[in-house]
Parts: structure tokens; sequence; C-alpha cells
């Protein structure tokens, strides 16, 4: 999902924006020659993500002359004072990289712990946690890369690859039924059709018109479930709104397929992960 | 501090990472002649931040057909159901470009949040709260303004514009003296010198070699007002390290002129805004 | 499907190619003050396409001296010898930005008009013509605007709309069956699943593990038939393969929902458009 | 002519048309460690063109994992079944880069044949077929590149390097004469001058005032014959309009040096080229 | 030459370059709301280049609310003293814009100055003065419209649209006919051919295969009155090597018809053109 | 100071500027087999500059087949005829790189050498010669990297990284007091600020209110001796105004501890270095 391209693109995006003129400390306080020994270490528990664009940022600064090797993979769980790496090289690009390296792992590694806390509440019931559309601009390929290594599922990926139809879009299509049949008209088969549903009518609507996902909007339990057993399967059941980690597993208990929520990606603090000289 | 132009640009990479081939449920369910009427409003108390990015959206995205008319600016209080802006125009450049403005807003003023409460928590202390350079790659620029509208300070931008030695620098230098040494010799006169100091023994070695900022990392309250006392106003003194909201008034009332801590930024939740149709 | 911006940066990279360092002849034949009034024909009958990427051009040039009014819009049936345009303003701008604007417009209505041929093939049928991505490196998104403007419907995207499996996918799942579980359990909901069947097998596999789309690969029309009979609604019907304007009304006349051809834009030839001064 | 860079970049964002949030077929149903062997194989005769664009999207996507190796070089003749190249190494990144690998090559190697085939309508007369400026809008570097490849010669690059004066000039300009008078007076000497004559009075005033390259637009084959006597070796003579392979050998014979026509890029068929996988 | 959006793109990335994060200066001791009114004016005589840069930093900084009144063109003479232009408009965008606009026109008119110069050092001679290809990178497409407003002649843009063969290039082709040859076999008829000799023996070489321009080469003043007689109107003829202020002349009274020197642009020294609040 | 990464683009830029669409004498002059030895060697004495730079251009050009040995780095002094390097590789990625590469390195030890003089004509005086923002638009880096590399110390590196109070910021400001207190309260602790001061009235306020540098803007040899006792080690003093190769040294012998100077970047000759074919 992350290309190697794509990789370094940002990062060198990432290292013009932390160092627009060098690094001031660095160039001026160690020398070429000098070599550095240090290990990636992580002061909390948690699941781990971002290994390739770790790897990245040294590639990029060093030309391959700082050494990266990895214990963990993208989405392992990490322990509390874990080596995960050993890095090794010329010490002026470790220190000038180090930061902007674990700027990308501590908040992927923060996104991928916070939904594995989500998917791990749900425990045997078939739900899914999934993100949103909720990230950060210019950072959603890494966001949704790190809910995946998290255990999460993922929604559609912008607003192209797939169709949401939501109160306005029916407002301005006349009825439920109206918009999809429209939007059914337009679409190109390889998308699907979700729509947000606020109650038990629109549920019924959408199954008279037949869509692909019904998004349930802020129902009550007993509301979703009656929802689940109207659908019976004839189409993807998501549920939205007021999930968090303390309602995530009686929601899951309602049926429902999917559970999306922003939290996993908007309010996931950054993991502690950090650098030790040896 | 954000240009217009480095503002547009990030947008419409935003945009673009968000509708890479169109937005397949607008596009097809509204027409151009349709035209909206809609609110921004706050779901939470907070600080506001953001104006200029969310018109910019909306700009781009409409040629200038959609008008925002904004009630709040960036650093205002708001408070939860207040509207902080009427939208109108055509409704699909607004049921587009929603998700990407309010993605920008809701960081940046959750940032401003956050950075207020540790500012208040400090009250009438001197110190001032200031962020460090753990950022989300691709987005500093937006974060440190965020933290300024939200009453902070800022530290350096990047690796360019202030010297910050570390262990690691001393280690290759030989001594902290030799290392400060070094780096007036090569420094720019227009760039100041901030040292980190574990110990008060490097305190006094920071006085006596003269540096701009010492940094008191990771040391006790009363290790804290030991060094400020010794350094009496001849370097700006700056706290680092369990930096939190129920620690950062005891840290301010050591005396301390700078408290820095990466938890405004890196650990601030998304503010809860959102567009209201009419 | 094409937004501002995006038209945008296309037609400035586009006239960067065209003009690195200026039009050597007109800049020294015009002055600033030399007006030119002209028509935008059509020499042939077909579809047009290409609005906004036309008037886009002149607006880059000229910064809006340049009045283009369009009497058709994309999609329009144009005839031999109609005007299309009138185009005033500053004939410096104009005789710079003619070739650049007419390759853009030229290529879309080329394939527009070759998309609408095969739409109209298929006549009363259900079947709806769709491109694949068998595109122009760098083009993808005015070609498939063109194929919709055109009539046609479209396939996916791109690699991360929708999955498509193939031979060789199968291959490394180790079954057909295989594959379509491993994806189901990894795909995002919000995605459909497609597959490519060679045989009356396979789409008996495709139905018996539910598949979205099923591809029919360069089957006879009798197994089309067969396959079609066989699905019977269960997934929608894509036919593809030996798709041309004598072969497509027989294919569509197997009921199939879909067929897909790389010829409605790699084969399509340009449409012959025109500026003719007044 | 195409330099690596310009290669890498355009791929690169080939790529990312194709694959913004990666392949979701292939990452998810093939394993790092899938090896898979094809071969590339033409469907029909023609020319080849694109070996270095077609290694370069395995470069970029698999770091140099993926090995090529080529039978064939650009320009060569190939023939219906042929084997053009070997590829070899981890399946995911064979299987993700097929398409827009393909993608290339078909439509170069569809260029350079059509251009071959013209210029082996003209035969043993002396004239060129050369392309124009009808180009795809950022393509033009390849289908250049294509059209030399395919035994063809070219015309200019763009407006910077060729003036290259038509009607519309020489209305502003007041005459022909003054037009050419004007032009010789400001542009570089490093640069030729062509003039696109309609009329055999045209021919001789360029012959008066001197032009590098004189352009017979439309011409009947007579007037062509009595143009190419006139100039007789004072200017290079292009004919221009109505050229295609029926045309092209009858024009040569008229004895002029160049022969233009849009149609070698335009209209060209993109070529049946594909991977077999072993 | 140079097109409103190349400007405009160079324009961004410079002030981009000048202000990373900002003008901390400025930004935080204006306000909004304070306007200023200020001159341009030339601190020494020379001849005024860059009017539309100068007018494009204000207009990205401000979106127009600054204005520009300019009252000369490009290649006008100025005198020490003299006005060029009124600024209006808020404070801070003049203030920050300030450095970036001047660094261009400083830049600009220094070459245009010293250029002027070297055409008027020739006098009556027909001699022109061009550039040649020693460029600051990045910069060439001003630097050229520079010479061009001081009066120059151009050279070549780059190494696309004029060939020119030297020593290393006759030493692969084997002899300086052969590579005429081998070139105009290739190159494009659009394009010209210039020689670069050293002795009147190659002149004559050229002569006999016929090229376009032949470069006498750091010649003597006999040699090259001896070249140009040879030549006779049968190539245009240019004088490289020693070309400076007080040599100029005598090189031009030997007849040549372009004279090319890196000075007027890689060793012109910048004007003194100043902002002047009022 | 500069990184790998810049480098490369920042080349990538320059080269796609001198070859858009190829180069057209050695494409066709050499074949891929030709290899050619050359010496990089100055003509002139001076300080050498851009070794990376020089490696980049041959490096990108060729995938790694040049070869650069280098004999000397950045900031060694070089004396007419010596050798600076040696290159070996294919014949046509030299002729093609050899522009660009040397239109780099003869610009930036151009200023690297101009920076030298000034630094020796001051001797055993403590100051030391710093450059200003008047840089080439997009080529800071490199200048500033040459000021360095010439021995030179660097002024802040853009508006960003250090303030500098001017007339107009008083002016709006009210006061210089005023301006220095305001910018006290808002500016980050990281960053200094300077104070440009005309008179010795100015200088006294800028002791009073405390201000990191202290201009001397064209100020007398007296009254600068005056400002720097009055001083008295409690500013930087930097010194600005009428510098040049003969002023430095009484400038330095007043004992500021900068002094600025526009000359070394915006005025410095490039320096004459070129390939030599062996």
């Amino acid at each position: 999902m992350l290309t190697n391209f794509y990789i370094e693109d940002h990062v060198k995006n990432a290292l013009q924006e932390d160092m627009s003129f060098g690094d001031i400390t660095t160039d001026y306080l160690t020398n070429e020659t000098d070599v550095m020994s240090c290990e990636l270490n992580t002061r909390v528990d948690g699941i781990f993500c971002g290994k390739a664009v770790f790897e990245t940022v040294f590639k990029i600064l060093s030309g391959g002359s700082v050494k990266v090797k990895f214990y963990v993979k993208d989405g392992d769980e990490i322990k509390k004072g874990q080596k995960l790496a050993d890095i090794e090289g010329p010490a002026r690009y470790i220190l000038t990289g180090e930061r902007t390296a674990l700027n990308y792992i501590q908040r992927m590694s923060g996104i991928a712990t916070e939904t594995n806390k989500y998917q791990k509440a749900i425990g045997n019931h078939k739900a899914k946690i999934v993100d949103t559309r909720k990230n950060t601009p210019g950072f959603r390929a890494f966001e949704k890369y790190s809910v995946k290594a998290g255990g999460g599922s993922l929604h559609r990926f912008n607003l192209s690859d797939c169709a949401m139809i939501k109160d306005n879009h029916i407002r301005y299509a006349g009825t439920l039924t109206a918009a999809v049949k429209k939007l059914k008209e337009n679409i190109s088969h390889a998308h699907r059709i979700e729509v947000e549903c606020d109650t038990i009518e629109q549920v019924k609507e959408c199954l008279e018109c037949g869509v692909d996902i019904i998004m349930l909007d802020n129902m009550s339990l007993d509301k979703m479930k009656e929802a689940v057993n109207l659908i019976n399967g004839k189409a993807v059941v998501e549920a939205s709104g007021n999930v968090n980690l303390s309602t995530v597993a009686d929601i899951a208990a309602t049926g429902v397929d999917i559970i999306s929520s922003s939290s996993i990606v908007a309010k996931a603090p950054t993991l502690d992960l950090g650098l030790d000289a040896k």
C-alpha cells in the first residue's frame, strides 16, 4: 500500500521541512568519520509500525552508509524496554535524521496501537474496526497503513473509490431512493454505494432500492439490532457514532459487520519510542 | 507565518489525496446550480484555529463561488454550540470540500486548545509553554502556527535556526565546553546556542562557556530551582521532561523561562467542529 | 471528476513542454496590443469533450484577457462545420496556446466520439461500454472523463479502488476460492472484488464463494449466454475480449451488464477540430 | 533524448496515477517471497520502442529485484509471437507494474510502427517523414522519441526551437516579407525560420527574403513540383496536408525534403504487446 | 519568453526559500492594516529589467492588495536617482517581499546593463553580442531574457535547440566532415548546426560540408578577418574567446556576425536598485 | 548544509533546463561505448567549491558509470593550472553534463574566492566577513555554502531564523524600544533580535532595551569605534555599508565582530575552471 517511491518523496519533503539549511549543530560538531551505534527502543507497550519509513529516512540522508537492522515488523506487538532495531553508521546522519524518523514511527505506531485496542475490545464478534476520512492532510496513506498494521480494516480511501450518500445528497436528489437510482445509473460497476441512515425507515428504503453498505449513524444499540435483523445479510452493515473503547464491544454485539471510528486515527496519541546510543 | 501560497499548495495536495478521480457521490448527485447554506459550528469548548486554511479549501475548489464568512479569528475562545462561520455557495463544492476543510481546522484547533490549557495552567508565572520538533511530517508549519494561536510560544523551527547541543554531540566534541567552543567558531552570529543539561555541573559548565539557552532536561523541581538561581538571568532557562497539565504549574513556579513539551502537539486530540446545513 | 486545480497543473506542464523558452515566432511578430477573434470549429462529426481544459489553457496564458464563449458542452454531438466556440483577445496568447488547447480537446473528443459509437452500437441492450486501465501514462483522468462524456461508463480508476483477481493471482493464492477468501479477509468493505474467468467452471466457483463482478474473458457468445444464465443477477457480469464495433451488439445481446474495451481509448483517433481566424 | 531522470519522474507519476493507495489485489494475494518468471511477447508485427521505460517501471517498483533481459532494442522490427524480453523477480512488483509498463511501450511501439510504415512507403525518395506538435499533453518526449525510433525524423520540439510563420503571424506583421524581416532582427542566429506557404507567390516571396524552410501547405502535387523547382535547394522544402499512407509516396516523388504528418503520432493505434507468465 | 506561470512558480520557490516559516520580524511588528507607500529608485545608471517579476512577487504575497505602478519598461535606460515605480499597499507584504523582488531585478538589470555596454561598444558594426550557456543553474530563463532586454541577442537556449560540434565530438565521429555528415542524417530539419573552429583549415572544411554557423574560437583578429572573407556569407560567422569591453569593437570590425561572451551574464555585477519609503 | 537530496533535485532541474529534449549534438555523434578521460583544471588561482555538486551532475546523468576522482576539497586553495579532478567514463554523459557541472562550480568557487579575499584582508582582526540575503533566487543554499567554504561566516538564512528590525519596522511599532519590546513578547526564545542603527542614539536605545545584535549601518569609522566602545560586549556588533576590499580592514580595525557585505556573493565573478580531454 505504501510504495517505495511514495515513501521516498514524502520523507524528502519532511527532511527538507526539518533542515532547510542543514543541521547547524551536527554539521559543525561531528566529523564525516565519526561513527555511532544505537538502538531503537520502545518506552511503552504497543504495536509497532513504520519499518520501511524509518529505514528510508536514513537511506536518503546517508546514501546507504547507515545500516538499520530491525527485529520486529509492522504489526508486531512490542513490550516496554524491548529493542526494536540496531542502527549503525556515520554519526552525523543518525543525529540529523533521528527526529524525523521517530516522528513517522511514533505517529504510525500510535495509530496501530490505538486501532489494536479497539479490535481487541471487539473480541470474538465478527465486527471489524475501520477508520474514516478524518486524517491529517498529506499524511493519509501513512495513517491508513497504520490502521491496517494495527489489525483494523479500512474504509474507503477517498471520495473516488466508494460512494457514500449522506443527508445532503438526499436533499439534492429529492429522496433516498432517487439518489440511489441516479447514482446507479452513473457510477462505475467497480464501485460500491453506501448510504448513511439515521432511522429504521431509511434502512428499509435502502433494502428496497438495493445498496452495498448501510451505515447506521448514531443509532441506539436496540435500533442497531433491529436494523441488523432487517438487513439480514442483504448489505454490509456499518455502525458509526459514539464509538469508543467502552462502547465498541456492545456495538459489535449487535451483529454489525463494520464499526467505523475516527478516534483510532484522529485522537490516537503518539507511541513513545526512542533512540539510545550504545 | 503561514503564507497564502504555502497554504494553497498544501491544500491542493490534500484535495488531490482525497479525490484522486473526483467525488463520485457528489459529482453525480448534485447539479451545478444546486446551492447550499451551512454553518460551521463547534460541538465543544476550545480555541479556534485555521480560518485562512478553511477559506482556501473552498476557494480552490470553487474558484471563489463559495462564500465563507467567519465570526471568529484564530486564537479566539469558542464555546460549545457557537456558530463560527456561515458558508454559502454551490452545494457540490461545499460537500466535496467539507471533510478536507474540517481535517485541517479540527487538528489545528485541537492543538491550539491543548496549548491554551497548558499556558492557562501556568497562570501568572512568567514561563511560556513551547512546542518541540515532534511534529507530523509535512504538517509542521500548521502545527507551529496552531501552538502560537493557542497562546503558546515556539521553539526552534527546525535544525537550521538554532543549535541544540545534546549528549551525543558532546560525545563527538569531547566535552561540553569543547562543543560550545567549536560551535561558536562556526555558527552564524544570527543563531543561538542551546545546551541540554542533565546535571547542575553541566549547567555550571554552560555558564562558564556562555550559551544562550540552558535546557534543564528531566530535572527534579528542586534541581530546577537550584539551576534557575545559579543561572540568574545569564541565559534563558528551559525546562523539559515530564511536562503535563498537572506538573506544568509547579515547573513554572521554579522560575524557568520556558517549558517545552511535545504533548501540546503530538498528543493533542482533534477538536470537534462540524458543518451543519441550514 | 476533473477538478480545476488538477486541470491547471496539467495544463501548466503541457505549456511548459511546448514553450520551454517561449514562442519565438509569436513573441517577436505580435505586439501586446494586437487583438484577434477566432472560432473553434469542427471539421467532422463527433462528440465534443474538453471545454474546461480548453478554457484553462487560455486563462493560464492570458490571465483572463482571452475570452472564450462555448456553444456546446462536454458530451454534445457536433456536426462537421459547426462552430463550437468564439475566442477573442490578445493575439499572442491565442496563437501561442492554440496547439496545446487543441491537443487536449482533439484527443478528448476523439475518445468521446469512439466511446459513443460503441454505446450506440449496443442500442437498447442494457449493457454499458466501459474503459480499461490501458491509458496514456499521465493522461488517465482526461481519458476516463472523455469516456464518460461520450456516454460510456467507467471501469475501476486504478489498482486501489477495486480488486481484480486474474490467473496469476490465483496461482499464488492456490485456488480461485482461496484467493477470494483471502481477499475478503483483507480488503476494505468499501471495495468490490472482480474475478476474471476463462471457463464456466470458474464462473461457478465464483458464484459459490460470492464475488461482486464476474468477468467473462474471451468467451464465445454461447458461453457468455450460459454464464449470464448461471449468474442470474447474483453478480455483475462483464464481458471482455474481441470487442469491436462489429461484435459489440452481439456481445450485448448475451445479456451481460458491462462490456469493457481498451479500444475506446487506446485506439481512438483524435477528432479533427480547428481554430479559424475571423 | 530521453534522460534517465526524466523517465524516472514520468514513471513515478504514472505509477502514482495507477496505484494511489496501492494494488489492493496483489498486495493481499502475493507474499514478498513469491517469485515469477514471464516473457514480454508481441502479438503482432511492428517496430519495438520503449526498452528503457519498461525497465524503469520495474526498477522503481522493486528497487532492482525484478530483472529484465531484453532481446530487442528500440527501433527493431518485431514479428508476431516473438519474445522480446524475459522478466523475473518478486511476483508482486511484476503484477503491479505490468499494466503501466505496457501502457508506455504499447503506445511508443504503436507510434514507431506507424512512422515506419510511412517511411517505408516513401521508399527510395529522399523525403523524410516527420512529426508535428500534435502530441498528447505531457507525453511529447516519449512520442518524439518513438517517431525517431520508427525511422522517422523530427520537426521542431516546441515553440522555442524553430520559428514558424503562419497566416496569422503575417497578418500582424503586415506582409510575409515584413514578418521575416522582423523575425530576423530578433531571433537567435541559432534558430531557423520556416514559413507556411499556401501559394506559389508566397514561395517566391520566401525565396526573396531568404528563409530556412518553406512549408508547402495543402498544395496539389503539381504545385509542389513547381515549388520544388523554384526553390531549387535554396531552402528546405516541407510538404504538409493530406498526408496518409496512400498519398505519401506521390508527395515524396515531387522532390520535397520533408513530409510532416500528425497521423504518425495522433492517430497511431497502440501495438499489441503482452506479458505471459511461464 | 518568460510566461506568467513560469515566473509565478519561480517566485513562489524563491519566497519559500526566503521565508520557510514566515518573516518573524514583520509578522510581529506590523498589523494587517498598516499601509505603506514607497518608491523603487535606481542608485546608478543602467538598463532596467524585471518589471513582471517584481510585480509578481507582490501579487503572490498580497493577493493583489499591493499596487505597483511602473514608469519604465524592460530595456529602458535609467539614470541614477530616477524613480522607476511607486509601490503602495499593506506594509507587511511590502517589507516581506522587498528583498526577493530586488534580488530578481538587481540581477536581471545587472545583466541587461552589462549586455548593453557590449552592444554599444560594438557601435555601428553589424555584429550582435550574444550570451552562452554559462548560466546560473535554475535561473537561465531570467538571464537570457535580460540579455535580450539589454539589447543583446541570444545563442541557443540549451542542448536541444541547436547542434554545436566541438573538438570532442569530432574526435568520436572521426573527422569534422564525418561529424557534420552524421549529424545531418539524424538531426531535425528545424535545427541548425554550428561548428567550433580553431583553424582556417577547419573553416574550409566546414564550408565544404555545409554548416549553418561557423564559430571562430579564440582566433586572432587577422585570422578572423581571413575567415570572414573565406566564408563570405555562406554561413553565419560567430567569434568567441577573449571578448571584453576593450576588445569587442575590434572583433566586430573583422566583419563577424555574432560575438558570443559569457561575461555579459556570468560576470555581470548586480545593479544597485532600492526601495525607499515615502 | 547541502544535503544529497537537495543537491540532486536542484541538479535534475538544471539538467532539464539545459536539455529539455536531449543533447542533439552528443546524442547523435557519440556511441554508448565511446569512453572519455578528462581533467578538471583551474585556469586561475582561487578557492575551490562544489565537489559534491559536480559529482552529482555526472551521477545523475550516467547512473554511476562516470567516475570522478577529486584531488581537492571544498575550501582548498587552488593554483592556476592545477588539476582538481580526473573524470572518466562514457563520453556522452561527460560531454552532455560538462556545462551544467561547470556552471555550478564556477559560480560556487567564484563566491568562495571572493569571500576569501575579504577574510584575508581583515587579517588578524577578530571580525568575520558574512553574507547577506542578496542572493540569486533559487540558488541561496549554494551561495551560502560557498561563502562558508571561502572562510566567511554566514548571516541569517532567511526571514525566519533571526529578527532584524529596520527603519520601517520601527515606524510601524512607534519607537525602537516599542519594536524590541513587542518582538520579545512574540518571538521564539530560540531566535535572536538584531537592530539596524544609523545613529549612536539608536545604539544607546538598543543597549537599554537589550538586543542580541546591533548593526551599525553606514556609519563612519569614528562612529563605529564609538559604538563598539559603548556596546562593550553587551551585544554582537555588525558593520554594514561601504564594505569593499579596500575598506574592510579599516572597518575591522574599529573592533566590530561582524562585517556584512552583499558583494561577496552578488558581485563575485565566476571562477575560470574547465574540463580538458586527455
